[in-house]
């Protein structure tokens, strides 16, 4: 398929075009980039909706549910297209994200307005995020209005995959081991919305009261809007009607404090709710332009890598392959340092620049 | 402190100078990447030894067990220098990582012989793995004859920072969950000794039954050693009085098929057999070129960063920020596609070249 043909075919709504198209990304193929490219003008309006949370919160029923609910919205509004990218870290030789696939396709199965996407972390090939990034720019331009990354956040790739999305949900939930708690701590700092799922379970209450006090420790992610000279900061936080504080309101508000909404997300309970805070905090981003900055930062950072890659290329492209295999020898034995294999490579710095 | 002085004082065995060196190397300062410089003579000589498993494995424990057992060698040898570099997905707000370091310092308290750091993940300037790659380093200029590095071994960066060591010891459980499970599929591909910790709990003949299992469905990891060209490889695996299969054995053994061996490290039972294969490893590797095979491919991906690094920064140094700025607001309007930006940053790719 042409580079032309496959980008009209993923504009006209055609599902294996795009199915294609997503292979051709993950491959990380020169038809992939230059498809991307042809579509970019078409991108920039889904809503990204990053979820995380540590193994065994329930993260990928959560989701599944979320995507029923937007498909056949309570109050009667049209449905919406909804898009999973689910990033697994299972190993391409268990054939565990393929198995992913099909757990899911029974609640989803022959909707035409939900599109999954497991992804084998292990078979990504130049960056994760990276990747993930560029398949969520394809749904977006395939016309997806919800896009979902989910992530079993654990380790910094997770963190930085959920960095990509606008907004990012944490789930925890009650019963989890001592050294998943520690995991979940470095993730609370990056969340917009906080779960507690399996909320009929024991515990639940203790898990949503540690989790208020960790976000009341962890109060200074507010001066991120600060820092970026956004808009001046209120002094007080909001109250909100179902938690302590946090959410924002309807009205122009000028700093998010992470909301926490309790779920059983194999029963639906609180997912009503938690689409609601979802949409609550995509009209905080629109208000306060957080949300063109956040895709700024994610459009710039994209073009950072491009650039260090062709960079790269071009040095790779000069340099003499004996040359650069005698100093990566010398090196081995120690006999020269890092500083003067560089040096050796690419002549002095303070000269160059 | 002068550049010259500290790495002085840290080859002279300076606990504080080897401290203030680690911080260094963490807030990626020009002082740390000077001493590093004038250290790296003196590496190339200590075992690292990547220890990683799923949450609630029991890594930590472990980890301290096979320290005291260097420490004091039931054998009667004399003790080795040990160092931990543990790197925790704890937020530098729980302090998680303090916490951590204080627990351990019980049981190895005093000894001068033993080194513990931790490292706060999201604290990490300038990628996780390469900083962990330079304290490593450190340690082994310092005269630490083995260095372990922990880690929680659910994403791909604890996948690529258990790829800097020599040895990689990955580490099971029973009775836990199955998103866990999951977690532990893609890191088994990188062990080249197994653990089934907490041997005494019910479940355990089952993980490790498992474990074989899924060790012989992956017995293509093999090809890895035929991939390099080292050596001819045996059609057959080596028998091993321990386990059904692996560890290879005191002669010339040309692969290595990763041995299974079960623990309990609260009670210390299997701790020296854990060391035995540990040891019969280094041998392997030594024997093989494969240690100086995994130490050239750290170094040289480390030299990659720094080339890429150095030519990114020269290529900002020029860079006029005013076109850049334009150009980032073109690209955030959709007004131009990331290859035009690219084209209008770098010049047309094809001229260059």
């Amino acid at each position: 398929m042409s580079r032309m043909s496959m980008a009209k075919s993923v504009l006209a709504g055609d599902r294996l075009a795009l199915s294609r198209l997503l292979t051709q990304i993950e491959n990380n193929t020169t038809l992939g980039h230059n498809v991307m490219d042809e579509l970019f003008a078409h991108t920039g309006r889904a809503h990204l909706v990053g979820v995380t949370g540590a193994p065994g919160t329930g993260k990928s029923s959560l989701v599944n549910r979320l995507a029923l609910h937007y498909r056949s919205p309570p109050d009667g509004g049209s449905p919406m297209r909804v898009a999973i990218v689910a990033v697994d870290p299972t190993s391409p030789f268990t054939g565990g994200a393929v198995l992913g696939d099909r757990i899911r396709m029974r609640d989803l199965a022959g909707d035409d307005g939900v599109f999954i996407r497991s992804m084998a972390t292990r078979g990504a090939l130049g960056g994760l995020a990276r990747t993930t990034s560029r398949m969520v720019e394809v749904f977006d331009a395939a016309g997806y209005n919800l896009i979902f990354i989910e992530t079993v956040g654990a380790g910094q790739v997770e963190v930085d995959i959920a960095r990509l999305a606008h907004t990012t949900v944490v789930i925890d939930a009650p019963g989890l081991g001592d050294d998943v708690q520690a995991i979940k701590a470095g993730i609370l700092e990056i969340a917009d919305i906080l779960v507690v799922n399996k909320a009929d379970r024991p515990g639940a209450e203790q898990t949503l009261r540690a989790l208020k006090q960790m976000m009341n420790l962890a109060h200074p992610t507010r001066k991120e809007f600060q820092h970026h000279g956004l808009a001046p900061v209120n002094s007080t936080a909001p109250a909100d009607d179902k938690n302590d504080r946090g959410g924002g309101d309807d009205k122009n508000e000028l700093f998010w404090f992470p909301p926490i909404v309790s779920t059983v997300a194999t029963e639906g309970e609180g997912v009503a709710e938690l689409a609601g805070l979802i949409e609550k905090h995509r009209r905080f981003l629109d208000q306060t332009g957080e949300g063109r900055r956040r895709d700024r930062a994610r459009l710039e950072s994209g073009l950072e890598e491009a650039i260090r890659n062709r960079l790269m290329g071009e040095w790779r492209a000069k340099a003499d392959p004996l040359q650069v295999e005698r100093i990566i020898q010398d090196l081995s034995k120690r006999s020269i340092t890092p500083a003067e294999a560089l040096t050796g490579l690419l002549g002095d710095a303070e000269e160059q620049t």
